[in-house]
C-alpha cells in the first residue's frame, strides 16, 4: 500500500509541475524533504553515534563547499557523471554541485600538497537520481565518510575501516548486517583469466555492479547482448561471480590454477588473506564476506572494496519493514589524488562512506513503533505565574536563570492562565516549573513545581539555580 | 598590505578563470573556501557557544534543503534578487540556491500549516556577492537563525532575540559591541512626514541602508539624484537619521510634532517604548542603540529590525585588526509566511540570523596571536610498540580499547620506531601511550607512559580501560 501511496503522490507531484506554470506550487523540490525537531533529533542521534566512533578513531574533521568547478568532478564518476547537478551559467566559473565526499577530498589534498591525513567529512551529497524516498533514496542526502591518506604498510588502514563499519552498525543497533568485501584487483584479473578484453573491463564491472539489484541472468545477457561479450567469457565469469566466503575461499582462489597466473588477481588475493588476518584480530569476521560479486559502480577505485547491507530484519512490531540494501560502502583509490596533482604525485587513500538516510529511515520507524516519547528541546524549567500583572517579574526571573546558563522557557503572553503554563509543560516534556507570585516575591522564594510529581516546594530564590539543577542533572 | 594582497590574488584568480579552458586550475570556486581541521575546531567552538544559547532558550532544531524552488525565492529579496545562484535546467524543476534561511523557513511553517514554533537552523547560504574574504565575506557562508513564530503579546518575543544577540557576542568574547534597533513602521512614518511618496518608500529605504557604509552626502544624492526626490524630503530625512539613543528619544519623538501625527510611526514608537522597557528589565540597555539611520537591505521586515556591530577593538597583539562590520541582524517579518499560505493567512515571526563567518575571522586571528595549541582529535592514547613483530599485539590491544569506549591511534607500520611513535603523540598532543613488548605480554601488563613526565607505570591489563579513563577524565 505505502508504495502505491508513494507513487500517487509522485505522479501529483508531477502534475503539480505541469500545473505550476500557472498556479504557485507549495514544496520542496523533487528528491528533497525538510527535517522538523522530531526527525533533527533522530539524526542527531545517529550523527553523535558515527561521530563519535571517527573521533574513537582519531580521525580531524575537514570541510568543504557544496559546489566544486564542473571540471574538478569531470572523469571521475564513469556512467554516474550524468546525475550531476550543474549549476547555470550566471557568468564567471562553471559549477556543480558535489556528488561525493571523496572527489573534493582528493582535490583537497592535492591543492594543500597533504601526503598523510585522518579525516571525517559529514555533509550533504547531491544526484539527480531516480528518488525512492520511502526506501531511503534522495537527491539531497547526507554523507558520513572517513578516509586514511597516507603511505602505509598494506591492508592495514583497510582493516581499520571495515573495523569502523562494524562499530557503528553494531552500536545504532540497526539488526543483523553484512559486509562484503572485494578487490578491483582480483575482479580485473578474473575479467583476464575469462577473456575479457582490457578495453572491456570497466564496462563489464559495472555490469556486475548490478547483481545485487537482477539476476544473474539478465546481467549475462546485458554483456552478451549490449556489451559484445563473447557468451563463454561470461559464462566464465557467471562461475566465479557467484562464491563468497572466508579464507578457506581466499586459500582456494589462490590455489585456482588460471587466477593464480595472473599478477594482479595474486596480488588483490594476498592482500584480502592479510585483510582476513587482522580482521580476525578485531574479531569481526563473522559479519564479513569475501564476495566476488561485489564490483562497485564508482571509476576510481583501485583495490579493496566494501559494501555493508542490513539483512531483512524479523520485527513483529512493524507491519511493513522499510526495505533497505546498501548502508555503507567504500575502498581503495590509491590514483585519485595524482589526477589532480599537476605533477601527477600520487598519495595513497582508503575510505568509507555511511550512508545515513537509510539508516533515519529505519530508526524513524523503529522509534514510532516503539511509542518512545521524544523531547525536541531541553528546557529544564518553565519560568510562570500564577496571578495576573507580573510580567516584568517573570522576565527579571527568567532573565536570571538565562545568564546562570540554566535552559529557561516562558509562554509570550502578559497574563497567561496557569493551566496552560502547566500544559505547556505536559506537552513539551519540560520537568519543572519556577512559579512566582505577590507572596512568593515579598517571602525573597520562588515555588518550583516537579511536573511529573505535581509536588511543589519552596526555594529562596538565591537557591533557585543550584537546586533546578541538582532536579535536572542527569544522575 | 593584506586588502592589496587580496586583490592580487583576486586578480590572479580571474586570469585563472580565462586560462581555465586550456588547463586545469586547482581550486575551489570564487568565494567560496575549504576548512582545515585546525578551521574547524575554531568552528565548532563558536558553533557550540550559539547553540548552547539557542537551546537555552528552549528553541528546536529544523533543516531544510540547500536548493529551493525558483519561485519560492522570487519577490522576497528587492534589488538583492540578482545575487541569487540558480541550478542549471536540467529538465524538471526550476531550482535556485536558498539566499538565506528565513524565507525557507517561512516556506516550511505555510507548507506544514505551523502557527507556532520556535526553532534554530544552522546552515550555508549562497550569495552571488563580491566576495571579500579577508573581512569574512563569502559567497558560501554560514548562518546561525533562531526565530519565534506564533501570535504572540507585542515586543516579548522581540526583545527576546535582542538577549540572545547580547549573550551570543559576550559569551564569544569578541570585543566590544553595540546593538542598533529601529522599526520599520518608525521609517515609513518618518518617509512619510518628510514628504516621501507611498511609491518611493522601499527605493529610498535601500539608500537610508547604505549609511553605514558612506556618508550622508552620498545617500542624499542617489535620493535626489537617481530616485528623484525633492531636496527638501531629503533634508529632512537627514535631520531624522542622525538621530539615536535609548528611551529619552523614543520619549522625544513621541512628541515630535510631526511624528506624532502619524500612526505608523506612533504605533512603532510605542512599541520601541515597550521593547525598552523589557530590555532594562534584561540589564543589556547598556548595549542596545535606538538609531533611526538603521534601514535593513530586506523587503520582508515589517516591525522592529536591529543590527549588532563590534566596535574597533584595540588589540595590541594584532598588528591589523580584522576590519569587521555587523556580526547579526534580523527583525520581524509578519507578512512572510501569508505570502506563502495559499488562502495568505499570516503567522507573524520575529527572528534574528548570526553572521558567523565573520565572526570566525575574528576567532582565528585572536588564536593565532595568543599561540594557544589547538588540538585538532581527541585521542587518548597511542599504541604502540618497542620491539618488531608486534603488529599483531597492537591491533589486537586497540581493539578492545576501541570496544571499551576509548579513543585509540596506532600508527600504521608494521615495525614502527618507538621514537617516531612518541613524536607522534608530540606533535598531535595525544597524552598517553600504551606500549606492548615482549616481557609484558608475558606478564600480563602494559606499559603506560605519560607524554608529558615522561613517567612510564606498569598497568595489568584488566585495569588499563579503567586507568586511561581516569588519566584523562577533564577534572
Amino acid at each position: 500500500i505505502a508504495k502505491e501511496v508513494a507513487k500517487l503522490l509522485e505522479m501529483k507531484a508531477q502534475l503539480g509541475e505541469d500545473e505550476g506554470k500557472h498556479k504557485f506550487v507549495l514544496k520542496t523540490p523533487k528528491g528533497t524533504r525538510d527535517y522538523g525537531p522530531k526527525q533533527m533529533a533522530i539524526r542527531e542521534r545517529a550523527f553523535s553515534a558515527i561521530i563519535s566512533c571517527f573521533k574513537r578513531h582519531g580521525a580531524e574533521v575537514i570541510d568543504t563547499p557544496v559546489f566544486e568547478l564542473k571540471e574538478t568532478l569531470t572523469g571521475k564518476y564513469g556512467e554516474d557523471s550524468k546525475l550531476i547537478y550543474d549549476l547555470k551559467d550566471q557568468g564567471g566559473e562553471l559549477l556543480s554541485l558535489r556528488y561525493d565526499l571523496t572527489v573534493p577530498f582528493a582535490r583537497y589534498l592535492a591543492m594543500n600538497k597533504i601526503t598523510n591525513i585522518k579525516r571525517y567529512h559529514i555533509a550533504k551529497v547531491y544526484r539527480r537520481d531516480n528518488p525512492a524516498m520511502t526506501r531511503g533514496r534522495y537527491r539531497e542526502f547526507y554523507q558520513c565518510d572517513f578516509d586514511i591518506a597516507g603511505q602505509f604498510d598494506p591492508m592495514i588502514p583497510d582493516a581499520e575501516c571495515l573495523k569502523i563499519v562494524h562499530e557503528i552498525l553494531s552500536d545504532l543497533q540497526l539488526g543483523d548486517f553484512v559486509i562484503k568485501v572485494n578487490d578491483r584487483r582480483i575482479l580485473d584479473g578474473m575479467f583476464a583469466v575469462c577473456g575479457v578484453p582490457d578495453s572491456k573491463f570497466r564496462t563489464i564491472c559495472s555490469s556486475v555492479d548490478k547483481l545485487d539489484k537482477v539476476p544473474w541472468e539478465e546481467v549475462r545477457s546485458e554483456m552478451v547482448g549490449e556489451k559484445g561479450l563473447s557468451p563463454e567469457a561470461a559464462d566464465h565469469i557467471g562461475e566465479y561471480v557467484q562464491l563468497h566466503g572466508g579464507l578457506e575461499l581466499i586459500e582456494r582462489l589462490l590455489q585456482d590454477p588460471k587466477l593464480s597466473q595472473n599478477k594482479l588477481a595474486k596480488e588483490g588475493l594476498g592482500d584480502m588473506k592479510l585483510l582476513f588476518e587482522y580482521l580476525t584480530l578485531f574479531g569481526i569476521t563473522g559479519k564479513i564476506s569475501f564476495d566476488l560479486s561485489l564490483a562497485r559502480g564508482l571509476d576510481y577505485y583501485t583495490g579493496v572494496i566494501f559494501e555493508a547491507v542490513l539483512l531483512q530484519q524479523e520485527n513483529e512490531h512493524v507491519e511493513e519493514p522499510v526495505s533497505v540494501g546498501s548502508v555503507a560502502g567504500g575502498g581503495r583509490y590509491d590514483g585519485l589524488v595524482g589526477m589532480f596533482d599537476p605533477k601527477g604525485r600520487k598519495v595513497p587513500c582508503v575510505g568509507v562512506s555511511i550512508g545515513i538516510e537509510r539508516i533515519f529511515s529505519i530508526l524513524e520507524q523503529k522509534l514510532e513503533a516503539s511509542e518512545e516519547k521524544i523531547r525536541t528541546t531541553e528546557t529544564q524549567v518553565l519560568v510562570a505565574s500564577a496571578q495576573k500583572k507580573l510580567l516584568e517579574e517573570r522576565l527579571k526571573l527568567i532573565s536570571e536563570l538565562w545568564d546562570a546558563g540554566i535552559k529557561a522557557e516562558m509562554l509570550y503572553k502578559k497574563n497567561p492562565k496557569l493551566l496552560n503554563q502547566l500544559q505547556y509543560c505536559e506537552d513539551t516534556g519540560i520537568p519543572l516549573v519556577a512559579i512566582v507570585g505577590e507572596q512568593e516575591l515579598k517571602d525573597g522564594v520562588v515555588k518550583l513545581r516537579i511536573v511529573a510529581t505535581r509536588e511543589e516546594v519552596s526555594v529562596r530564590r538565591e537557591s533557585l539555580v543550584e537546586e533546578i539543577r541538582i532536579r535536572t542533572s542527569p544522575c
